[in-house]
C-alpha cells in the first residue's frame, strides 16, 4: 500500500467507473444542447430560477452518499468477514496440531479440509463449478463428494466436524480442546453464511430506485434552470454536474456485490484463499522437533 | 444481483413508492395554484425571501435523511438477524449429525425441528396462523402442539433443548458437543427476539411526528415565499420540491417494518426459510458412507 | 405497526414537543417583534447581512441533528437492551426446564425467579417502590426480601444463582447446562446495568449547554439580521426558524432517558415485563405430556 | 436527570467551554478590527467575496463536527467500559457468592478484591498515587502489595484469579462455575486495558493539527472577504463566527480525555466506584438466611 | 494528554500533511494564474457562474469527509485491535501464572512467548525482518526457529497452544483453565489477522480514484468559474480552496496505513509491546509470597 501518486490517478481510467457512465453522461449532455437550442430558437425563457433546486440538491446529496456510503459498508463488511475466514482458519489449524490426535494421517486430512474451506467459500460465492483449482488438497473421491453436496462449505464443515468427534470418541482429543475447535469451526459457517446474505441482499430496492428517480429528475430539470443564464455553456455544465452524480450511483452498485470478479474493485478471494492455504499447511511440519521437548522439560 | 440498466430504473414504478405519494404530492401542488392564483388577483406580495427558509431547509434535508436511513438501518438490521437463523440453523444442523447419537430416528427429528423453526419465526413475524406450509416437516400432532403453544418458536426451542438433553442424559452426546449446540439454540431465540423488537419498535413517535410537521410547515411556506418571483411556475415547483421529500418519509415507512408482506422490499423470509429446510435436511445423508471411515483410519 | 396516516400524523399533537416549546417560541416571536419595532421607529439600520449566518447556521445545524441522533441512539439502545432482557430470559427458562432438576418446585420457583427480573429491573430504572404488581410471582416473604435488598434486580439474580448452584450440587444439572444458564444470569446483569449507565448519562453537559448557547446566539442574533429586509414579517419569520431549533432541542432531551413515563415516548417497560412472564411462565406446562416421552424412544 | 430548563442552561457558564476559548475569540476579533481599521483609513478594498469561502465553510463544519463528535465518541466509550467494570464487578460477586467455597474468609477477601479493582483502576487512569481511599477495603500488608505493583489493577486480578484457583483446587469451587467466574475477571482486564487506550490515543495528530490549521485560515481571511460590505460590525461578525468554531474545537479536547478530573464533563470515576463496592460488598449478608433453605427444599 | 496549546499548533508544521501537498497546491495557483493571464489579455469571459458548483462542491464536501473518515475509522480500529492485544496479552500472562503448571520454567517459558507476540507481530506488520530487538525474551534457537516460520505470530500461538496442551496433558493444568488459556490465545490470532486485513485493504480503489478525479476536476474548473469577478485574486483564492481539499485526501492516505512508520501518525506499535513486555515479565514474581498462602487460609 503505497502512498499513491496523486497526479497518475488524476489520469487513471483503469479501475474507475467512468467508462460505465460515459454514455449517460453524454445523453443529458445531448438533451442539455436540445434545451439550448430550442431555448435559443424559440426566444422562450424558462423562468425558472435556482433556489428551489437547493433543497433538493441538498437531499440528493446526502441520499446519494448515502447510496454510495451503503454500498461501501458492504465491501469493508465483505472484506471483515473474508479478515475472519483467515482467523478462523488459522485457529483451528492451531488448534488440529497443538491438540488434536498425535496421528499423521489425521493432521493431514484435518489441515487439508481446514485448508480447502475458502475455496470452497469462494467456489459459493462465485457461482463457480470448476473444483479444479483444489487437486492439490482434496483427492478425487473427496472433489466427488464436494461436487454432490448441497452446500460445499457446509459439506467441508460436517468433515471437519466429524473428525473432531471421531478424535473425540477415541479420547485422542481432550473435550475443552473440542470445544475450543468446534468453536473456530461454527464462526466459519457464520462467516459463509454472513457473505451470502450480502451476496442476496442489495440495497432495499425501494431506495435505489428512488435514488435513481431523483437524479434523472434532477439532471432533467437542470438544463431548463439554468439555460437563460448559461446559454450556450448549458449542455457543458449539465454533463459537469452528470458526472459526479452518475459516478456516485455506479460505484455504490459497483461495490455491491464484493465477491464477483465482474465488479471493479471486487475482492481478491482467490489471493486470501491460497495464502490461507499457505499458512494453514506450514503448521503441519512447523510442530517438527525441538519445541515440545522444551515445553516438556 | 446484476448490474442493473440505469435507464429501466429510471422510469420503473414497480417497487417505487411513487403510487402511495401521488396523491399528497397532488396536493400541495393544488395548494400552491391556490396561492399563486390569489397572489395574482389580489396582488398581494408576500414579501417573503428564500433566504431564511436555507436554515430550516438544511436541518429539515438532514431530519429526514436521517429518518430514511434510521429505517434503512431497521431493515438491515432484520436482514442480519435472518442471516443469523441461517447460520445457526445450520450449526445445529451439523452438530447435532456429526456429535448426536448415532440413532436415525433422534436425527431425523433433530433436523425437522430445526428446520422448522426459521417458518415458525415467519408466522409469528407475520401473524400468519396457517401451519400447512410446515406439514412436510412435522406430523399432524406436532402441529398440533405448536397451535397450542404461547409462543411457536420458543416451543420449538424447549423440543431441541430437550432432545439435547435426552441425549445428553443417555450418554449419547458429549457435554461439550451438548454445550456448543445449546449455544446455537440459544443464540436462534436472540435472534428472533431482536426481530420481534424490530417489529415492536418504530421510530420514536416524538420523532417521526415531528419529520411530518416539519415538513408539512415547509411545503406550506414555500409557495409563499416563491410566488413572487416564480409566478405561474409556483405550483409545478412546488411539487417537484414535495416529491424528494414525501418519498423519503414514505421509504422510511416502508422499510420500518422489514417482515410485512405489504411492505414495499419486504425481506423474503419464505424463500429464506426454505433454503434452510434444504441446507439442513440435506444434512441427514451428507454423512452416508465413506468420509468417518476415513478419519477413523 | 400500521402505515401511519400522513394528514392525521401532520396535525397530531399527542406524542409531540410542540406543547413543551410553545412559550419558548414565543419568546423569541416577541423578541422578534420588539427589534422590529425598534427598527421601524427609530429608522436604524443593523446593516448585518445573511451571509456569515451561513457558517454558523451549517454547524448549529449539525450540532444540533448529532444531538437530536445522539438522544435517539440512547433510546434505541435501551429498547435493544429490553429486547436482550426478553431473550435472556426466555433462555434462561427453557435451559431450566429442559436441563434443570426433574422437580416441580424448584421449576416453579426457578420460572417464578426469572420472570420477576424485568420488572424489578423496571422498579429500578424508574425508582418505583411498590412491589404489589409482583404479588403473582413472588411470596410475601420473597417481596419482604426483595424490600431490604441494596440492588433487587442483583438479589434476584443471586437467586437465580442459587438455585443453579443447589441444582448442580445435588447433580440434578449438569455441569454444562448449568454453564449455559449462568451465562444467560450473567447477561441480564449486564443488561440491568447497561440500563442504568443510560438513566445515569445524559448527553455530556460541556455538549448540551453549548447547543443550547449556540441555538439562542442564533436566534437572538436572527431579527438583527433580517429586518432590514423582512419588515413587519421579522417576529414570524424568526418564529419560524425558532420552532425547528427548538424541537429539535427538545426531541433530544425527550429521548436521553427513555425510562420514565414522564418522558414522550418512553419505552413500554411494563408491557415487556408482562410479555416475559406469560412467555416463561408458559414453559412451566409446555413440557407436559409426549414431547420428551417420544425424545428418549 | 431532569428535564433541564432552557433558560437557565442558556445564561450557564458553569461547564461551559466559554472560560477557555474568550481569549481566543478576543483576539480574532481585535484582529477583524485591525482589518477594518486598515480598510477605512487606506480606503483599500479586498474584492474578496463570499462565495468560494462557502466550499471550504462547509467542509471546515463537517470536519470539525466530526472532530468533535469523535470525541464525544471517545466519551462514551468511556462511559460504556465503566458500565462494563460495573456489570463485571456485580456478577463476579454473585459468582463468588453463589458458587465459591462457603468459607466466610474466602468470601470477604474475594469481595474485597472484586470490590477494589474499580479503585485501583481510577488510580491508574488518573495518575493518583494514595491509595487512603481504599484502607476499608485492603488492609495495610495488601495495600503494600499493590503500591510495589508494576500495573495495580492486573495484580489485583492476578489475586482474583489466584483465589479462583485455591477454590478450584481444594475442590471447593464446580470447574463450570470456576470458568464463568474467570471471563468476568478477564473482562474487567478488557475493560480497564480499553480505558487505557483511550487516555493515550488522543485524535489522530494529523487531523486535530489540520482542523485547527483550517479554522485558523478560515477566520483569517473572514474579514478580510466582509470588511467591504460589513465595515464597521466586521470585528463583531468575525467574533460570532469565531465562538462557535473555537468552542467545537475546545469541546472535542475536554472529551478526548473522559477520566481526568481536569477536563470538563470528565466522567464521575469516584461515585461508579462508590457504588460498585455498595452492591459488590452488600452481596456479603444478602446470601444470609432463608434463601438457599428454600432452594434446597 | 495535556490539552494543546491553540495557537502553537496553528502553526505546527510537524505533523501535518502540509509539507506533502504544498507542490500539489502551488500546481493549481499556477493555473489559476495562467486562467487569469489569458483571461485578461484575451478579454474572453466565460461566463460561467458558481451557482452549478454548489451540488458538486457539496457532493464532493461530502465524499472527501467520508474518504477521510474512512482512513480515521481504519486507524482508530488498527489502534484498538492492539489495545486487544495488550488486554490478551495480559490476560494470558494472569492465566498462565495463576492457573498454570507449578513449574519455574514452564513459567518463565510461558510469559516470554506471550509477551514476545507483539514484537512479532508488529514485525509482520511493518515488514521488518531484523529480530534482534527480542533477544532478552528469546535464545537465539528460538530466534532462529521465527526466522524460518511462514508466519511468526502464528507460530508464536502454536507454541503457546502446545505449551497449553503439554501443562493439560500432564494434569498440571485444569481443563477449565486451560479453555480460558486458549480463548485468549486465539483471541490474539483474531487480532494480527485484522491487522493484517487493514493493512491489506485499502479504500476501495473504484472509490479512492473518482474522489481524486473529483477534486481534480473541481479545482480545473474553479479558476474559469470565478476569473470574471475575482480578477488578480485568482490564483490566490485557487490555492485557498485547494488547500482543505488536497489536505484531506492526503490525511485520508496517512491514516490508510496506520503501522507503518513511513506514515504521518503512525500507532506507536513499539511501545505498545514494550508495555506488554513489562506488564507481562512483572508478572512472574508478582506471585511471590503472601498472597496465595492468604487465600489457603
Amino acid at each position: 500500500m503505497e502512498r499513491r501518486d496523486f497526479w497518475r490517478e488524476v489520469v487513471a481510467l483503469s479501475g474507475s467507473v467512468t467508462p460505465f457512465i460515459l454514455k449517460r453522461v453524454a445523453v443529458f449532455g445531448l438533451y442539455g444542447a436540445l434545451v439550448w437550442w430550442v431555448a435559443t430558437y424559440t426566444h422562450v425563457r424558462t423562468g425558472l430560477g435556482v433556489a428551489p433546486y437547493e433543497i433538493i440538491g441538498a437531499i440528493l446529496a446526502l441520499v446519494l452518499v448515502l447510496r454510495t456510503n451503503s454500498g461501501y459498508d458492504r465491501w469493508y463488511e465483505g472484506r471483515k468477514l473474508w479478515g475472519g475466514i483467515v482467523n478462523q482458519s488459522r485457529n483451528l489449524g492451531v488448534v488440529g496440531i497443538a491438540y488434536g490426535p498425535d496421528d499423521a494421517a489425521w493432521r493431514n486430512r484435518f489441515l487439508r479440509w481446514t485448508a480447502v474451506f475458502p475455496h470452497l467459500a469462494r467456489h459459493t460465492l462465485r457461482g463457480e463449478t470448476d473444483f479444479s483449482d483444489i487437486d492439490d488438497l482434496m483427492t478425487p473421491e473427496e472433489i466427488e463428494q464436494l461436487e454432490r453436496a448441497d452446500h460445499a462449505p457446509l459439506y467441508c464443515s460436517l468433515q471437519v466436524a466429524q473428525m473432531l468427534q471421531s478424535a473425540r470418541k477415541s479420547e485422542a482429543m481432550d473435550g475443552f480442546a473440542f470445544m475450543r475447535a468446534d468453536d473456530q469451526r461454527a464462526q466459519l459457517i457464520d462467516h459463509i453464511g454472513a457473505c451470502e446474505r450480502i451476496l442476496a441482499t442489495p440495497l432495499a430496492k425501494v431506495m435505489s430506485i428512488k435514488v435513481r428517480h431523483f437524479i434523472f429528475l434532477y439532471l432533467a430539470m437542470l438544463p431548463l434552470a439554468i439555460v437563460d443564464k448559461s446559454g450556450m455553456l448549458t449542455p457543458f455544465l449539465t454533463m459537469l454536474v452528470a458526472f459526479p452524480l452518475l459516478s456516485l450511483d455506479q460505484i455504490g452498485i459497483e461495490l455491491e456485490n464484493p465477491f464477483s470478479v465482474r465488479r471493479l474493485s471486487h475482492l481478491p478471494l482467490g489471493d486470501i484463499g491460497d495464502k490461507i492455504q499457505r499458512n494453514v499447511m506450514a503448521l503441519e511440519h512447523a510442530d517438527d522437533g525441538s519445541s515440545e521437548e522444551d515445553a516438556a522439560d
